[in-house]
């Protein structure tokens, strides 16, 4: 998932256009984007925004595990047919948990990484086993009382630190937002920096960004090759009974498939 | 505490001078100031020194918990009347402890993180309950054996995770020192960095150095409000008997409202 | 060990030259130099290939501890009069041992924490006791799906967190290859940032990357002088039957003695 693209469930124009950018995935948002008075309409009004949607895997962020409003909302989104829920400010592996009981396996949860807690709880978040994660720089500096800078050098150690944890539990991780939108350079500067620390995509709020992250985080023709090629070899090994499977020198385990098959998933040649 | 000024228990001219500068709370110095032949004749200055401040808070830093001279210099602090201890060298809970039982609950304890094992033991450390501790990058890095930059990327990983461990504690941070005090376009830079990575306040070695720290850390008068919010959103509940309050989206828990409190002291407005 | 200089095992004609730029230490690399159909030939040529180095420690660098050939590799190399081992991709205390199971306790380990786990676990492993541990940024981002870039950001957490690992446990580090070698400059803003994060030395795959390694990594005369004293101190201490010994306001423990007995070593003047 190089690019999810958000609007607020309160903007059913804006939803309307999701799709037309070309993301990845796209999410309709019950947290941030909608004030505490239209939380409840906004809930009623999510099966005709998500039937508005043509094209994308269609996500719904629901508002967090600390809300009162966080029980309800999965509810919400279990009944409708989406791809899947985020899961924002998630502090501990029960949050995870909790969404999987209320949507099932055949939903993918997106756990939001942007609290001194969840940074710090990155490793058992991971392990309890989201689809994908994400590091939102914006609440996690705010809830330690910082400020955001251009450099970005504040959150360098949270951002790495989600960053490593996703990546030993085998989890897919999309970089921060970019809040000034119509700054595509600062966008594109924000996207590579998170494609160097091993993040596979971004968050979108602005379709003009959608189109960045997509080249940033699309996977190149030899990134391809050697994904195509580590599969070959266990599949090969598989096929002779071979359980450890040797390949570029290493052994072939769990994260690396995964690693293999997102890339080549990122690729959009699944 | 937005500067915390420091001068050595040798120096009666200078700690008679500390509270020109407007710092809010001043540190005699028992600790790096002070050559070993000197500590016993400072320790017996100290009440001396203590009276001859007018002003702000008073704190004494002893020496570390692992020289000859911190316990008699926690029973010297504990005779006088003073905001509080400042104890360098933290490397865990138990030297908060220490110091705690010698002083009693009525002083406030400010511990410093400035080693590899304070650094690595910064969760416990804060958990043990210090009103304030500090990020000291000097004796860090020489513990480390390496050296300072301009830039001060060796410290990064360092000053960024005890500014995590001390928020998820709920103490406030002061941060590290600027060792050149005539360059104040340095010290500005360095405090704005600190700033954004969370920290509250910072430690001054020059008075030209606190005015710089009172305006960078300073509360704007946006988060004066959203903390004056939050503490009313909290006693409205508390008087209708409702435990869990919410306030932005987000539960009301015991660091926020810590966090919120020390906004509003910030400003000088307690 | 200012400076460790590779060459492949299947370059005979670099091997014999390897300690004329003047390392600190050469190793014979099995590993990433030497493709899987020669990795049996190269292990065979290691006998011949250790007695043409002439003058500094040699090292081997074996397959990593998941590969099919870690136990031969050190098999081998346990039969030779060399004076470590260089085991690339420990990935926990396991591997330390396996190897030192293999070697004895003559033989110096250098432990390279170069992946994900690796670098998660760059505490338990220095603690397992190798002489030496290095941090691998190749490596590292290549397993976390990220790009290296010319600023080195990307890094920064990982090769923080090591050299903080490293010296709680009182293990030398050496810093990251930089792999064009054309580039002097960037070798040597390389070094002087490791060096300032606190690494002792540096890996080197080319001659003309040695002699700025040992500059850069060099102990000064003022440096040398403080070890001095600290042994100094500790000596007398311990003359006189005292255990505890301070030193400048701290008490002299074993890693500070480590410490200090490399600075000397450092300087050429063991």
């Amino acid at each position: 998932m190089r690019s999810l693209l958000f609007a607020g469930a309160t903007r059913p124009d804006l939803v309307a256009k999701l799709a037309r950018s070309g993301p990845d995935a796209v999410a309709i948002d019950l947290e941030d984007a909608v004030p505490a008075d239209a939380k409840l309409e906004a809930r009623a009004a999510l099966a005709d925004l998500v039937a508005s949607v043509e094209g994308p895997q269609v996500f719904v962020r629901v508002n967090g595990p600390a809300t009162v409003w966080f029980e309800d909302d999965l509810a919400a989104a279990a009944a409708l047919a989406i791809a899947g829920v985020v899961v924002p400010k998630a502090e501990g592996p029960a949050d995870v948990e909790r969404a999987r009981a209320a949507l099932g396996e055949g939903a993918a949860l997106v756990a939001g990484l942007e609290s001194a807690r969840g940074v710090a709880e990155a490793g058992p978040i991971c392990e309890a086993g989201p689809e994908a994660a994400y590091f939102g720089a914006e609440d996690y500096i705010a809830d330690l009382g910082g400020r955001r800078t251009a450099g970005g050098e504040e959150v360098l150690f949270a951002r790495s630190q989600v960053a490593l944890a996703a990546r030993l539990a085998g989890v897919p991780t999309l970089d921060q937002v970019v809040v000034d939108f119509r700054d595509e350079g600062a966008f594109e500067r924000d996207a590579e920096a998170g494609r160097a620390i091993g993040y596979r995509g971004k968050l979108c709020i602005h379709p003009s960004q959608v189109t960045i992250a997509n080249r940033v985080f699309g996977a190149s023709a030899a990134e391809v090759g050697r994904a195509r090629a580590l599969l070959a070899a266990w599949e090969e090994g598989a096929a002779r009974g071979v359980a450890a499977v040797d390949f570029e020198g290493a052994m072939v385990d769990g994260p690396a498939l995964r690693m293999a098959r997102d890339t080549i998933e990122r690729a959009g040649e699944s």
